[in-house]
């Protein structure tokens, strides 16, 4: 079976990659486009859109009537996503939202709008799937291992130390863990931050250089053995993989699911 | 509770270790040994068993039937281990086996034995619990990844390449992966062996040095992206964990289970 | 005190990334580019171009004569390079080849032409500052380790394996290494090629996955130590950090080099 | 030639490496120990020593007059050492010194005598050989790399953080780097202590894990590329690396010198 997309967003970043992932998956066909800042002639003239065969509409309603449609996939901004994505599901296609910001009102709104239209939605902002069962995994590793320090590793031009994803790694970790402190007792940093930061007692460090890009390894330490599990992302097409699995499983649910790493088989 | 805990080949490296995990861990209490070869007298001779205030059995009926006890742990030979498991079973204790090499045949019958009398059974051979999280994480990511190498590192003094650990990752892998051929159509050895060995499209590269001891990391491989499982073990005492999570387990199963991986929680 | 520059080749991959490389260094300055096969209007239109403020040559002869210039790169292919550089030496401008595949009858006459017009001249193809740390530090360490791997991974489109920088690794470390075998006398590959490729006693192993670009690790072994240089270029704006340390170096010399490995100060 | 060695403290830990050493090593000789504490006869029933057949000395003195020896390695306590060290000097004995903590009187001392009595001496406390190595390599590597992290990486009972090898590279590395301020000059912790100590915007990070013994990476990142050295030291066997190299070394000197990094040849 083909699954007809329609995509809202083509000429963002990843609405770009986005457009190139569906051509080339065999069984993915894009049947639309939703671009409400500009008319069909223009969009055109993007280069990496150029090939673009299908309508661009503006008027999102008008999409999802006019076009017959299977999965919805939204790379926009917060505001016009909810609007999209509310409509989409009224009009039963099937959601996945790429677009990341949305409150917490809004996901309760659609979360109430996809149980009532029985259609599968389904939220995964920014994340590729190695990022994802990375996460997966070092949540089910701290059943075993209580001792475990994050490192991640960005380009100098990041602003904020720790990650976002090391902060959500953080968080599952903690799910399956008692606090406690790592290390000596009396441990002592001779230089202040050497042991970078630390919550409930798990210990995570910033590395930031040129020269690199996305990387983050959850280390668990044992008697005599080390578990390490290591995500390096050097390019957005990355965050593909996510939307294509989101794109795949959205067809088998009916209700709204948050999070990727809650919809992987075991 | 607290777990009574008898075991068998208490002077082996690997016993020697058991009998000192079960003494850190403050709800297992060990209760007795079994020592077919040697006098309770000479036992205690040991250096590492010098402390040793239980019964030492030579006939592990004796034992079995003399001693209160919730688990066996053998960790002998695989003639030897099949009578005291067996034996074991039938008094209703339940047993966890790391000694390696029994037949399917012995393995069968155990299972049996098992069966009949309702008695949880756990044969574990030679695995840290981070080489079997590590083996399992790969076969989960193998339903996402089908592009993945293994690269398995050892100390120069081992016989065979790859371990057996990398070849029961590989089994692992192929269960979730359908057999395709990696890397470009057209690519060519100028050096033979350069891309490894290849099963099933799967390359394993093993490194033998010394100042090693026994590594593995098996690396996933998508568009911009790859997701890198790694299990590094420097101490035998790293098996222990395998075993101390094999007691706990085996308390909750009353059937004979093979391999740590079908008793991890997701 | 400010570089004059020349570059030959500004539309292909490498020098595009050379003409920015030289805007963004305040101490380099682009004063004219050699273009042999396109009029200076049509240069303006490459999007990567388009602020290029300098006059362009079809004739490297007249741009020689014409333009007072430090330092001559030439990004082209062999025979233009040739040409290029060996007017560029007779005219005493100090010359870069990033060009990779001159012949050596070509880069002997290019060395008594610096020679005899005591004109610097350095023949650096196609590395990365890092690759090229990466290789002497090998060289170095394989004085007091004569146990040593490589792994080197790139991305699953590249056609031969091992890649061209694993081997001229190879070649340095022999240089320091007397040959002998690796790892257990009597082991034995239970799946061939495991062990990878050999070259007197020195494993090398090629990893090819989608999401990898250009990554390898030398590693050594000793008793109780491993020692590990590792290069990992994602992108070819890496090649311009050995370009511009050639276009600064090269003003210190009369005669020609071939290697950056060669002008590192250690 | 075969170098007479003579070690002084043999039953330490280092100690008995060094005897084990010197016996592997087929152009090293032992050919005495000193040991201050300890007639001869009880000293053979330190079982890693019980096939010691050279003479064991208490009196360093004695020794010094009665064996013909090439080479004196101490491994000792400070006060001990200088005693002993001073002695083999004056008996133009050529002296390698293991242990740490000489004070800087003692070392000038040391310096003196051993220049007027032309006799070699090398204070090489407590590294490995791959550490010195990727200390050297570091040193360079920062005059091509100024954007540099360090992370180390060791056993859970260690109390200093960073440890003393991270603090020796950091030194190595200032003398070859201006100080800057690296990442985004905007970057913020929202975790504190997350970007790690920070000496003239060198950022070290800290890691401490049961399953970890001595490990340390440090990370040049320049545009499109990373160069990591990392050195893993699982066993204190490693250190003999140092000892042995600075035993060669020490014939081919006739003064002091302090620290292994300065007797590299490169």
């Amino acid at each position: 079976m083909t699954v007809k997309v329609v995509i809202a967003g083509p000429r963002g970043r990843m609405g770009t990659e986005a457009v190139q992932m569906v051509a080339n998956e065999s069984n993915f066909d894009l049947v639309a486009c939703i671009d409400r800042k500009i008319e069909d002639a223009k969009i055109r003239n993007y280069p990496a859109l150029s090939d673009l065969k299908v309508p661009v509409f503006e008027d999102p309603e008008e999409c999802f009537h006019t076009v017959e449609a299977d999965v919805f996939i939204d790379l926009t901004v917060p505001d016009a996503c909810f609007v999209h994505a509310t409509m989409a599901l009224q009009n039963k296609i099937r959601t996945v939202i790429g677009t990341s910001g949305l409150t917490n009102n809004q996901i309760e709104e659609l979360t109430i709008t996809a149980k009532n239209n029985q259609t599968g939605c389904i939220i995964a902002p920014n994340f590729a799937i190695g990022a994802v069962l990375m996460m997966l995994f070092a949540k089910m590793a701290a059943n075993y291992f209580p001792d475990v320090e994050i490192i991640e590793k960005h380009h100098d031009q990041k602003l904020d130390a720790p990650s976002g994803t090391a902060v959500k790694t953080l968080e599952l970790i903690k799910e399956n863990r008692q606090p406690k402190t790592q290390g000596h007792p009396n441990e002592e940093e001779t230089m202040q931050g050497a042991r970078g930061a630390t919550d409930e007692g798990i210990h995570i460090h910033s590395v930031r250089l040129p020269g690199l890009v996305a990387h983050q390894e959850v280390i668990f330490g044992g008697s005599g053995q080390t578990l390490s599990i290591k995500h390096d992302s050097i390019d957005r097409k990355s965050f593909m993989s996510g939307i294509k699995f989101a794109v795949e499983k959205v067809m088998e649910i009916d209700d709204l699911v948050y999070g990727l790493e809650n919809i992987l088989d075991n």
